[in-house]
């Protein structure tokens, strides 16, 4: 039975889903949910009343990080050994994290408080230099994070790391030759570059225009 | 090898990795640091700049839930079908998302903004109800998180339930007599409940006085 994605109609915390699905080569149908005149109405429809929500076999499934790694370890794109697959954890986890406070910045940014979401722009770049120089410490000469192989969460850490470089600039990866490798080879998996180019633009409640 | 946690001196984050590091009956050591004095000057000391952090034989692990996975899984207090599995981490996942709710009030009050720290107790409480409701329904008739037996997601989020019983009131559970009873057979256990009458009480940081 095919997935089926339920999410805002943004990149956000949806694309590490897409993209994943994607280089499984999963057939999943995507419902899009716009975030201002659909959403309110839509909430009450998902348990936790909260979206990206992968339906599997008729349930639902809420958290972008525990969908991600359900699906990598459910397709075998994972590593097996219980400490490696935890430190590969621990990256995707503080690299998602960062997408709270960019939400935050948003929803501030709708409401007019000009301040507070420039203020939370200024903190998504201090913590996205904190967990980029990490990621690039963890990298193999192979050029996954902490596998000889490509895993589900290179595939989800690449996803987020491309909407960061569309938001914060093409630079945000200078100085980190391997993270920026691995964000390459994942954009050149077939599955994936037809995506970029088939892919919705910004929504308006998502375009960084101006705000970082 | 020991594991030794460093936390700030609250129990927020750190208090489920406590419980579960208890109830696993694992000797650790644990750092204090307190969050008005000493924090920035210690925070470039972790990797991530973030605590709470495991220390697990000489490497730093960040990140409560994949700390407590991470525990779980090694000392065999999970369940083993990846499906079960993930539906459980999923709950962890909600109880944990309301600690960032929980944080921004408190901070919103240490710099004097009352508007915002209220609006975001408003927030805590409405999130936390939904949270509980799904809790409740996942709660087998032996009384553990979708399973037969305790595993380490109960004990996670028993320690999570203890801190907002206190914070938001005695009748928090009220109606969900599966939560209740699943909280009290966690504080019963004797690890616990001889760290409930022997830990530190509120820091002046998380004393909810007031703002709920």
């Amino acid at each position: 039975m095919a997935y089926k994605l339920y999410y805002l109609d943004l990149r956000a915390r949806g694309e590490p889903v897409r993209w994943l699905l994607k280089v499984l080569v999963q057939a999943y149908t995507e419902e899009r949910i716009s975030v201002f005149t659909q959403w309110p109405q839509r909430k009450k429809d998902f348990e936790f009343e909260v979206t990206p929500v992968l339906e599997v076999e008729g349930q639902q499934l809420h958290q972008t990080t525990v969908i991600c790694r359900y699906l990598g370890q459910r397709h075998d794109l994972t590593s097996h050994d219980l400490w490696t697959r935890t430190r590969q954890e621990e990256v995707m986890e503080a690299l998602h994290d960062v997408s709270n406070i960019v939400s935050t910045a948003f929803i501030a940014r709708v409401r007019g408080d000009d301040a507070m979401a420039k203020g939370d722009a200024e903190k998504v770049k201090v913590k996205l230099a904190v967990v980029i120089r990490n990621i690039e410490t963890r990298i193999t000469e192979q050029g996954w994070i902490l596998a000889a192989e490509m895993t589900w969460v290179d595939v989800c850490v690449a996803a987020y790391l491309d909407i960061y470089e569309e938001i914060l600039g093409q630079d945000l990866l200078t100085g980190h030759p391997r993270t920026a490798a691995l964000l390459k080879n994942v954009r050149s998996l077939p599955q994936i570059s037809a995506w970029i180019s088939e892919r919705p633009g910004w929504t308006k409640f998502e375009d960084p225009e101006g705000l970082f």
